[in-house]
């Protein structure tokens, strides 16, 4: 039976000729092959459906009637219709079925389970067992309901919130499109999220980019996310919409395997014209348990005596559909991936090692920008563009993803360069979808970094928790950050981005590094310095781009380094921390703290987290007392460097100045500091008042 | 003439016949009467052009060119096709046109100045004059770059996030509905937003409510986001699109005064038949200037010879159209809204007062749940469930919206009784779309709680953002709070929403009141009481609730307060501060701390911010000694009492117990808090160490 499964199958974008199982013309063997695979899909969907109801019984957690509402579609796009190899499922040339609502995972697991895909169990890979499920839903196992890229091989992606799923699937397309490979990626989107407006956002683009290697598989059920599915999202308004949108549509029976093989090799057809296509699959929720279907099960577990019953029509279905189909004598068996690899090592992350590369001056030079440098002053923004092309140049693993290509210069510089050119995307304002899909980016290999002015960042806080929660590579850059930004209008002003996303710095992974760096650049130095340094670590980091010009302060021969920070000044009455453009109004106070007879060390605190060890030691060097000056509101760089004394258990006195305005009215920074109370006489104000001298 | 404007306007709802202006079959009257409507509002249109182009140029803010693309679909809607008195913008039957992309501001202001629209300047309302655009784009003046309710009468919402305008306005439609009124929203929404996923939700939403009280009105340019729309983003595909989500599509020339006027009396006479209608207008960038057409304009100013150039280009396209259409010989005046009422008193919030309610046992006995009540324990879900029908009933400006309403109890009891039924709203997972609706209705005079888990809140940080800055008076309601949640599973545990929220409650209005109360309870008593709390205060609230089932702690006689703590024990030698579920955890502490010899002060910081002058006293009266025990990621509690400690210039020893884990892998309460070290005995060492006791 073997050979005809390779027949039948779509074989990934080497499509076979139209119709090969749904033409009406087919001949009578032909026919007899289709219904003996049909036999074989549907003894394997119950086989599997009543795995993952125990399995959810067992575990107490999952929603399993909609996972059993996409048993077909699964079921034949995993044995029959994708080619890939169970043993090596991130092989790069290996077809991807990608999750987009975690209702799904208990299927998948109870498939891979059948399959051995290899799961890291106890410390090791190995392939996962039926035994193994009773694990489903434990945060540490190798099954959470969440599926985790680094639990098993099978996931590319962690999966997680909802409508996500095919903005992942693009990024690990743009990745395949860049490498050469013809893999496909199916997307199996549940109708609990066809609301989500990020999902809206990746079908844009994927039909602008014609991203024909992504089939978004929608299964529609007749309850939707509620009760009842609304007009609008039923599958009539839903085909109407994806074809408006320029994309090809599929509406099948989801719970017929004939029909899904005959969908996955259409969608190959017309891959191999550039064409992408949508497939909806019209389902049941609990299909092949009656007692399961309705709309009070959505979300509830059946056990006991409901579970019996359940699984008791299943097997009742399982003898119907055997009977009417002919008995399937095979095992169905995925086609394997012309070339294997190993699971765990056949995508990597791009080295973290960087050729020498241009130093700021050199680049300078050759950005035939030597008077601009000898001015003493330049936008960081400037620096950072430049240091983004000399890295891009060296990389070709880099991509540049921008929210709007003409804001930034960096997007400005890529796209003027006919090599770099192919690797920047414009993401037209969906941000949300922009950074999901730099994760897909990531997951297969690429180096995306991903920009968008500080405040536009603001809305893809969800987004960049999961990034941090799964580790993933992503180097996101925020333009417009802090006040210096006022002069930008007040719409593109974010005063509140750091408080939001420093508590992601508090996530470690197993050993013990920080999910996400934040970098600080104060002047063009350290802006092309931490650049790269983001290239060179293979994690996630957010560098904090400032707005506007600023002096020089640092030299070629400063060394920045991940968590290190610059002691710009040492003294010995109080330590001013600092980071960003107020590096720059805090060294202006120090003739203030001069005349006020205060000594006092001033740091550049340019990357959080940081060593607390050394800067509490520099504290007790200035009497334990901190004074932080920052341009943001909720004083995140306060907050920091408070935990870390609290951590210390030592005793500090620690103020702290931010910005408390309700309201920036300011039209310039120098106004903004004033209005905010952040100028140097305050600083001096404020530390007189710290060490005792003065009012 | 001004008769002819009433017989071709629309007037709201009261549609009148069909193709007043546009018929071919019209007589040569009703002919000459169009071409004169046309060249007045061609020769006001040219007029508000050159007045916006002066405006930006004096400004050094705005995107000019956009704001011309929107001039003759503004200046037909505001001067001939709405109903609206230029002296009450904001009456309850006044017509609205509502801005999406804050580019169109300067248009609209220079609209409402030659209007004379009420706007508040240097302390007073008085009518917006030409004199006074001088001041557009100052954070501080009536005229910011994005327009603000609090300044200008004919604003009802915030302008500011792209794509956030048809939400809004839909907010508003559906308080409308309730009310009874028959007013239209026109939504002007830019081709820089059609990516927006949340403007997708907004649209998915208007569709399946059938809400043809609203207009979108696209603005397409063959510009778009970028420097050339994408074909999907064209008018074509969007038209395709919009129909395919079941609203009547008129596409018009943006620039053919005929044509607005006659898209909106179609939309009028769709709306009769409860079909709403979405407008596309095909628009030029620098409609009238052609030096200022092409994309190297958009986003810039032209100033100097730039400005004189397009001023004079407008000027000779008067010359043009005035006499092809014949002299306008009047000055178009909107209609008047049949009632008119004043700007600054026709819409109000909700009362802060609340009749007296029924108290938690009463509330108890009538929802027969007076067995549960005496268990002693309950799921404070569960109390503010009961707390939110009893306000429903009491107070019919209530409404609550629900991102899943199955999910909750609240929604549960409201879709459950007949009265409350129509004021429960699901938003289908959209939560951002819901977020800003909610803003649409509060400021349309309802009072909306809007309940979401605490996970899926934070996909909505920029948008809560916007209402802490607006001051707009949403009720919201996080569930699945904190590590309580771990039981609920992994995809539904937030553990640094709190932190990612805190800094909102720091944003001040100018009155000095905070922007954001969170509010934390502890037990159903709390529960029920910081319920009806949120719902006396007139501004924007989170109440954030624990998972799962909880002692009583409290009792009837307990008073809550915004801004007060409570003090469960009170000590000298430690302040423990903490909230929510960890109350529990940290009085299991108390026979531990009584055996270690400390005698510590338990407080329950319900409210943030908080009286930090009376937690300092305490903590004062406590040797200085404060611990604050959390189940959060990021140490937000922590850090708001660790800026209470700084701001106070006194010296205080703080230490935090908070959630470090990266990942939580438990399944249960108790679990999660012994992996995360937050167990009763963790917290006995610590206190221990602080007091310097043991090791």
């Amino acid at each position: 039976m073997r050979s005809s499964f390779s027949s039948a199958s779509a074989g990934g974008v080497s499509a076979t000729s139209p119709g090969t199982s749904s033409s009406k013309s087919s001949s009578a063997a032909d026919a007899a092959v289709a219904a003996s695979l049909d036999a074989a899909v549907h003894a394997k969907a119950i086989e599997l459906s009543s795995t993952l109801l125990e399995t959810c019984a067992t575990a107490g957690v999952g929603n399993p009637t909609v996972a059993m509402a996409a048993v077909h579609v699964a079921t034949t796009l995993l044995y029959q219709s994708m080619r890939w190899d169970p043993a090596a499922p991130r092989a790069r040339n290996a077809d991807r079925l990608i999750l987009s609502d975690a209702s799904h995972a208990p299927l998948l697991y109870a498939a891979y389970a059948d399959l051995g895909v290899p799961a890291f169990i106890d410390g090791a890979w190995r392939p996962l067992a039926a035994s193994d499920l009773v694990r489903f839903g434990r945060g540490d196992g190798p099954l959470p309901a969440s599926p985790l890229p680094s639990r098993l091989a099978a996931i590319d992606t962690a999966t997680g919130a909802a409508g996500a799923g095919l903005s992942l699937a693009i990024g690990a397309a743009l990745a395949a499109r860049f490498d050469g490979e013809e893999r496909r990626h199916f997307v199996l989107i549940g109708d609990g999220e066809l609301r989500e407006g990020v999902l809206f956002e990746a079908l844009a683009h994927l039909a602008e980019e014609r991203l024909a290697g992504v089939t978004p598989v929608f299964l529609v059920s007749p309850l939707g996310s509620g009760d009842r599915a609304a007009a609008v999202d039923g599958t009539e308004a839903l085909g109407r919409r994806l074809a408006a949108l320029g994309l090809h549509v599929v509406e099948i029976d989801g719970h017929a395997p004939a029909r899904v093989r005959a969908a996955a090799e259409e969608t190959a057809r017309r891959a191999a014209a550039n064409q992408p296509t949508a497939i909806i699959a019209r389902v049941v929720r609990g299909w092949g348990a009656k007692s399961l279907q309705g709309g009070a099960w959505s979300g509830r577990i059946p056990t006991g005596d409901k579970l019996r019953t359940a699984l008791e029509e299943l097997r009742a279905s399982r003898i119907g559909l055997t009977r009417s189909y002919g008995v399937a004598n095979s095992r169905p068996t995925p086609r394997a991936a012309s070339e294997a690899s190993r699971h765990d090592a056949s995508v990597k992350g791009p080295s973290a090692q960087i050729a020498p590369l241009a130093d700021f001056a050199r680049a300078m030079r050759e950005a035939d920008m030597t008077a601009l440098y000898q001015t003493g002053r330049l936008a960081p923004r400037r620096a950072h563009a430049l240091a983004l092309r000399v890295l891009g140049r060296a990389m070709p693993e880099l991509s540049l993803l921008e929210s709007e290509a003409r804001r930034t210069l960096a997007g400005e510089l890529f796209t003027a360069d006919r090599a770099l050119a192919p690797r920047a995307h414009e993401f037209r304002g969906a941000e949300q979808h922009m950074v999901l899909a730099a994760r897909g980016l990531a997951a297969s290999g690429r180096m995306p970094f991903v920009a968008a002015c500080a405040r536009n960042l603001l809305r893809t806080h969800e987004e960049l928790l999961a990034a941090a929660q799964e580790g993933a590579a992503l180097r996101l850059v925020a333009t417009d950050a802090g006040l210096s930004a006022v002069a930008s209008g007040p719409a593109s002003t974010a005063l509140s981005d750091l408080a939001s996303l420093r508590p992601l710095t508090a996530i470690r992974d197993a050993s013990g590094t920080p999910a996400l760096h934040i970098l600080q650049p104060s002047d063009a130095y350290s802006a092309y310095a931490l650049t790269l340094l983001a290239a060179s670590h293979d994690g996630l980091s957010l560098l904090r781009l400032p707005a506007g010009e600023l002096e020089f302060l640092y030299t070629p021969e400063t060394e920045f380094a991940l968590g290190r920070f610059e002691v710009l000044v040492e003294g010995r009455d109080l330590l001013i921390v600092t980071a960003g453009a107020m590096v720059h109004e805090v060294n202006r106070a120090l003739d203030g703290l001069d005349e006020a007879g205060i000594d006092a060390t001033i740091v550049d605190l340019y990357s959080i987290p940081f060593d607390e060890e050394a800067l509490l030691d520099l504290a007790n060097r200035n009497g334990g007392r901190i004074l932080v000056v920052e341009d943001n509101q909720g004083a995140p760089i306060a907050g920091a460097v408070s935990e870390a004394c609290s951590a210390s258990g030592d005793g500090f006195t620690l103020e702290s100045m931010c910005v408390r305005t309700p309201t920036v009215v300011a039209r310039t920074f120098a106004d903004a500091l004033t209005e905010s109370q952040l100028r140097a006489a305050d600083i001096v104000a404020r530390a007189s008042r710290m060490v005792g001298i003065g009012a």
